[in-house]
């Protein structure tokens, strides 16, 4: 979808040397992307260099105009500004957020709730299967999955986010037109089809590894927290885990063994105050209101047991026991049990969090 | 080592009836046990209840005080009392220490500095592993490993805290003279042998249900912290943990695999505030000051890393980058480096530590 405003953004974003600092500068000067191409040489290099002011005044190269302008033809493609409406909510809390997005498919995702789901390159099967199956679960309860489409835990996050109602975001460090890493061809036009990409590279950036870090704050700042799967010390996923934080969102990150160098980098989050989740239900309960669940959540499946039932001889030592706290003679006494067996049934008790021990041997009922 | 003070001590426990807190009661009033073994009845019935002060009067069976002053004069069994100045001073700080410690082995391990390792009976073999590595590098650090004598975890560290000068300390639930379980006899012997086991149950006391939560209130009090290795939800090493947090002492667990039911305990820990440890340093770096290592401690081998060497170009760049935030643009032009080029090595740096970004894409140095 192309409109006048479009081509205004497009014609000053792609004059060369306007980065988003620049840009952003000079729209809080003009207004608008219109005005600042209006301006004289003289308006402008009070804000930027001589020869940036210049570049300005003479316009991006036609032929990338041109492509970028025909890109934005194909119906499924859109780029949102800063002054869009539909410009994702989240991504204006952010310390930088990028002036103008190209976007690839369902462009309503990027304000629909959403957790990031980063980790390894180089995951091991189960950090594979770990992503793909927290991405399901979440998306089945109508969470967005955002990632960054790298191969590893990337992929298979974007794999689970598709499963379900939730989606997929994918955030390219690249321009859209180039698909990088070429292994991930096929899921990037699944993602186009039913998920969404979005890049804030023009058309024809190649990958760089100066672009991926930028990448990454956008990939957080979409998202309400971010779940590191599998990650090494000193990679990048613990930056993106970084910022995420100093951008206000939830860290979570799902432990390993000791002797898995990339459990490492969850663990390090976790030392460094992330939350520790073994479960999809921990990240939601985590994040707890504001979502939109459009389907009502299921109780998660791993860490939780039902409360437990409690039989006849149970229930009479709960019901000698009271609601206060009593000396164990006493309650042995009262309920005529031996002490063997009394102290057996208070410390199953116990162990199901009906009843406390308290100091000196005195119990009390929880329940 | 028996004198008359531990006969006056053995008189009073071995009353059928006079458990720990009536003890504490009667001492109290009375100051020490000869002395209450003198009090009329009538001066008794104030505290106790009539029978009991009766049963006390009478004194213990013949044959079970005879047994007790039999088994102290065998040269390595000693009675440590609250009186005693050798009674472990920590056992002095938890809510309820026993009266009365039925000990063989070397006492003086008992003040030494402790950590715990606790954990499940049916361990994995890698939790095993874990435990006697853990347990071998602290007992090497001089740091004496205090635990349960029961199987898996528990049997473990006993053998790794043996591997080194800290030793061990075994705390069961029985009497002395009863080894529970069987299969850890040999152990238990060497363990008298060349470290330390404690009780306070009387002789012939056998394992009861009710006795091993009180056991491991002595395992969590003699150490400055606890370590669970492996532990299943709704376990004893979860009560132990929890009950070592209320002694104010720290709390340590191993994370494991989410799909592994012997890590769901360390993770309910963790979750709830117990340290996450990968080495044997993490724990000791917690634990800081106060212990007396007998050497001097080694390096972490896992998690630790060495300050990264900084190559010449690297070392320019931040030359270039000086002391204060830097827009990345003045920072590529001052190091005459491409973008490409600056961006990754600003990444290498951000990752080794020693630059943080800043949001509006500045840069400072941090080492």
């Amino acid at each position: 979808m192309r409109d006048a405003d479009s081509e205004s953004w497009l014609r000053l974003a792609l004059v060369p040397g306007v980065g988003p600092a620049a840009m952003v500068r000079l729209l809080s000067a003009f207004g608008d992307p219109a005005r600042v191409l209006a301006a004289s040489p003289a308006s402008l290099a009070r804000l930027v260099p001589a020869k940036l002011a210049e570049a300005i005044r003479q316009g991006p190269a036609a032929d990338e105009l041109a492509a970028a302008l025909a890109w934005l033809e194909v119906p499924e493609n859109r780029l949102l500004t800063l002054a869009d409406a539909d410009y994702p909510p989240r991504l204006l809390e952010i310390a930088d957020p990028p002036p103008l997005l190209y976007v690839k498919g369902r462009v309503e995702l990027l304000a629909a709730p959403s957790i990031a789901v980063v980790g390894s390159r180089n995951a091991t099967p189960q950090g594979l299967q770990n992503a793909e199956a927290f991405a399901r679960e979440l998306s089945r309860q109508g969470w967005t999955i955002a990632s960054g489409l790298a191969l590893g835990i990337d992929a298979a996050a974007h794999q689970g986010g598709l499963a379900g109602m939730g989606s997929t975001i994918a955030v390219v460090g690249t321009g859209l037109d180039i698909v990088y890493p070429a292994r991930n061809h096929a899921l990037a036009r699944q993602i186009a089809a039913e998920g969404v990409i979005v890049s804030e590279f023009a058309l024809g950036t190649p990958g760089r590894a100066g672009n991926f870090p930028r990448r990454n704050r956008i990939i957080s700042g979409l998202a309400r927290g971010v779940l590191v799967v599998e990650a090494a010390l000193q990679s990048g996923s613990l930056i993106t885990a970084r910022e995420a934080a100093e951008q206000g969102r939830e860290v979570f990150a799902i432990p390993g063994s000791i002797h898995s160098p990339v459990a490492r980098g969850c663990h390090q989050l976790i030392k460094q105050g992330a939350k520790l989740v073994e479960t999809a239900a921990d990240i939601v309960d985590e994040l707890g209101g504001g979502r939109m669940p459009l389907v009502a959540p299921r109780a998660g499946t791993v860490a939780e047991t039902a409360a437990p039932a409690v039989d006849a001889e149970a229930a009479a030592l709960l019901a000698a026991l009271g609601h206060d706290p009593l000396d164990v003679e006493t309650l042995l006494g009262r309920a005529g049990l031996t002490p063997d067996r009394g102290y057996a049934m208070l410390l199953t008790l116990e162990l199901a969090g009906l009843v406390a021990r308290l100091p000196g041997g005195r119990f009390q009922r929880l329940a």
